[in-house]
């Protein structure tokens, strides 16, 4: 089996990461190829409408021009998804949909802790659309912007850490979603630091899709998924 | 007060009939301009979700390039509306969400009578993110691709007629939204023929953005809506 | 084109100030009358449920006594708008549907700060039949008598503005909409104050009845809102 | 105890079923008293927003002027339950709802019939606002005037019936609701027909509001309900 | 009329206590009888899931083996009610359940203090179910043991009397529910001090049942509430 | 990696069956061991709320007294998975919350095509409690006894077929979820003949709880889900 693994932002930095986090939960028989667009194809990071815009075209172009058995989107936007379901035919899952999922199995509530507060709001719309508004007692911002994170001596590891307490604490999460690619190497970290399950997108969407292709479940063509009119257009940055 | 009206689809009859609308009951003082992608920069019509993520840079494009009190994006899905909130200080308002808030001041209820039932699942996204899930009782798709709204001699306005009068008789919706800017000229002669308000989002749009320039209330710029980090990207037709 | 503004309660001075901002941004062609009832014939203010029934049935026959080609219902409980819908022709929006809807146009949350607490259910009620729940982050109530807004030396203004101010800073509204007719004279202040958009209902409520009249969309007259089988009664104070 | 049943139109003959049901109902130790307005201080039937604004006000004089340990408010629109809780200490109960919350403790589900479909918007509003919106699977409305009802050789009673079945064989409803005090003398028969409980909101708000007096349980008089500002107004048919 | 009260623990000082209460507010005409599981037929308390899912078993057998024309199940997470609804065929109600509905004819806005914070979850589930997410404004936990409520010194009075003052004054609680049979006898002292309506779920489910039996509304048998293929399994504490 | 796969009923054909699908999905590495109650110790079948209750405490003395890496709940409504969630430190999955999630992961909306109407409502009290009110579109009953599955000639595979395509064609389902373990067996040939994925909650519970234990997420052990005070009860038939 194999999964493609899309990074919509240009940073080989994350999507090494990535791949990593991909390859360590894929298990046994599962083949794991992780890209990201070519510099100046995608947006260096994922942090506004503007540039959500830009990953979801560049994740169109990645889905329509590779073969896989499954594919994770790993931008905690999930952007592109709905366009990628309609040019794939196996499961497509992007990481906030699949950590949230795996949230509320894993216990009744949770906490999402992402980069920046100008994100919170395409978090909130993906909270709602997938039916988690129940189930999700707090969102935080760190405020730290996306590619800090690859930064070796920054503070956004202990804001991170500090956010996820309170909303164990306060906010009575039974588990904290990372609401990062970026993040992914924290998880292991932080599960041992906040005493619950701390989640990640990557690792989640993984396991889902894995799981999905192995029940010979991808995703529905009828209708609203079915192959588009006309493929993804290409992008170029603007200078 | 000058009023930016983007089809983002290449259509340019398309684009002039929208434009008629808009300058109709634009009113005294209000000057509208109408734009749409030049042949290869914006899809051909908006039928899918590869098509609106290509729109929705499209219209980010138009709004970083261009300046005007307010913008109206033409096209049921509200393409890039989010993105182009970020580009710009005056309202930016899609048609859906245009003709859902004046359909909810019209009357309690309301229906969609849309063209390609496979772009439903993103009017339902809209409905639900702006709160209209009580107010909407029955969603419509005429099954006609968009571009054939513009031809002579279709079926296309009988069926859109006979399914509105459908919401009103059997649904009880006290009005009819059309679910596409390439409707607009319909709009007229459906409301005489079913006898309750028919809402044209590309009117709606024009008159709730003049409304707003008039009250000085642009895009709240806190936060979510504030300049983003990067441009939007340019687009070409794959080929 | 004639809009008629409706003080449901008898204060003059309230209904001139009213009347000022109405006038200030209907625009070019857009005559606005303002009227109230006599006194007797309507609450002194609305801070009640029981204020709330007779400011409704003075609404009611203002309406059904008087032509005009959209009607504004200027208190923030929206009293009446419901019986006003079935008397008249034209569209009717109270000022408390009107704010909430541009707010929602102009970012994605909004906070409301209102005069008394005892009025909150009321405006939870509102938000909650025109779908603003997930949009409204906030309610306050600055309790002050509605009256007292009128009182040059009072204490109000700053505690309305420094009530903002936490919906901002604590709730993350992307706007601020003023629950009080009373309050219409404060909003340009308070912008730039806030250093978000604030919203008043009156003008709100003009923009969007000038507009909906402009592109021929009246209050849907099918079942609901035909016209009544009785005239609304007369009232008159008790003493 | 002393519970007085407040039917707000002016029927003499409607007022005296009501009483005979909230008698039968009442149980040892409950004294019942009914009233209506005047001729021309209540509407003759609430079948509109504009009259339900003036039973609201002939609700509220009648709380006022009147002592008891509980108040029952016998239209389906519970028109005034809010202002008569500002007037009252003991409980307030208004016929829909105290029939919905009967119909839940019932069965899962349950189905309004109404009289006229005009007034199928209130039911909304207050399905809504007191959370039934998951257990009511379906409202239906006779098409026949409230008065009508009383008249001994109309066909009301049949399509009531058949509206009752309908609503059990094809939407499942566990019980159903009888949407108009007119309706409180065809309960039993409609029970013994339909195979299900039928619900008569004068006979459970009887009930409701007996089990609350005698657990010393009245209207919380913290803030909403204090004692209003002002008393309610007068109110004289318009000629 | 009989109207059998369950407490499904094995505590025979809650059941007593259970029954003052019940009996107090029965009224004339009422005969009440309480009872519990011998011991180790029935868990010591219900402070899980775990001991929820015997709670369930031991109610079923109950209302199996006993006749009553109405069902009280005391306890806050309503173990096995819609087990006993098949069983039955008068009323059967929760506390839980009880509490809320009256909760929310005596005001807008209720709060829930409970002993364990880990039965919250229970009491989310209930509230949602039953559709009192929008009244229910906070819920509390004094984690005060089920069973330390039996100890004349124990600290737990004062404990829900502070958490009961917090949602009046904090959360706009127009009144209290208690969150424990085992609370029924604090509902007095607790209503003088807290200045809203206290209520107790025992007294809520006694008058709700003796009211549905005057009016001749049962558990509606059609369907889910039929009798069932089998009957409830013994149970008995694991060793 | 161990999975304990917990068919609650007795029937040791239908375990077998489940077994069956469970070891084809389970991929590499993956061990499965699937239990039933002996018999006496369970239901024969789940198709009632007190059949519920025993399957309950059937599953919790399973978890109790076994070891497992994770553990699947193998029947449609779930029973004891909130208990059996306190008891184990792995995940803990039912099939209909495991079926349900898949299908969100497939397509926008689905269908339940289950055994008997009976158990319709609990769950769409599961379908609320995971939040899947706005992807679910019907829920249809074959009415069918749960064992009449296993006979070899009985019509159930055609009338869980015709209705599979019924919720496809009228409801507009993306995906069809069997709502009964024991129909495991007719997951592909579904698939086949609806032409839309066909989601058996065995196969996807599996997947499922093998991904959550190769990514390292249990159940969250924090409150709720902590050890319960006192071990689940043991269940005898009653006879």
């Amino acid at each position: 089996m194999l999964i493609r693994v899309i990074n919509p932002n240009t940073s080989r930095a994350m999507t090494e990461k990535i791949g990593r986090t991909a390859r360590e939960v894929a298990g046994p028989g599962v083949d794991v190829v992780t890209t990201c667009p070519a510099p100046g194809a995608g947006p260096a990071a994922v942090e506004s409408h503007t540039d959500e815009a830009w990953a979801a075209l560049a994740v169109a172009q990645e889905v329509a021009d590779a073969r896989a058995d499954g594919f994770v989107v790993a931008c905690f936007g999930d952007p592109g998804v709905d366009a990628a379901r309609e040019l794939a035919t196996g499961p497509v899952i992007g990481i906030a949909e699949a950590a949230m999922h795996v949230a509320t199995l894993s216990g009744r509530t949770f906490a999402v802790v992402t980069t920046l507060s100008r994100t919170l709001g395409r978090a909130h719309d993906l909270i709602r659309r997938h039916g988690f508004e129940d189930a999700c007692v707090a969102t935080y911002a760190a405020d730290v912007p996306v590619l800090e994170l690859e930064c070796p001596g920054s503070a956004a590891r202990e804001t991170i850490a500090a956010l996820g307490e309170r909303a164990v604490r306060e906010d009575g999460a039974d588990s904290v979603v990372l609401g990062c690619a970026g993040m992914t190497d924290l998880c292991a970290e932080l599960t041992e630091r906040l005493g619950v399950p701390v989640i990640d997108g990557v690792a989640a969407a993984v396991g889902l899709v894995a799981g999905m292709v192995r029940m010979g479940v991808g995703t529905s063509k009828r209708d609203e998924y079915a192959p588009p009119p006309r493929p993804p257009a290409s992008t170029t940055a603007t200078t």
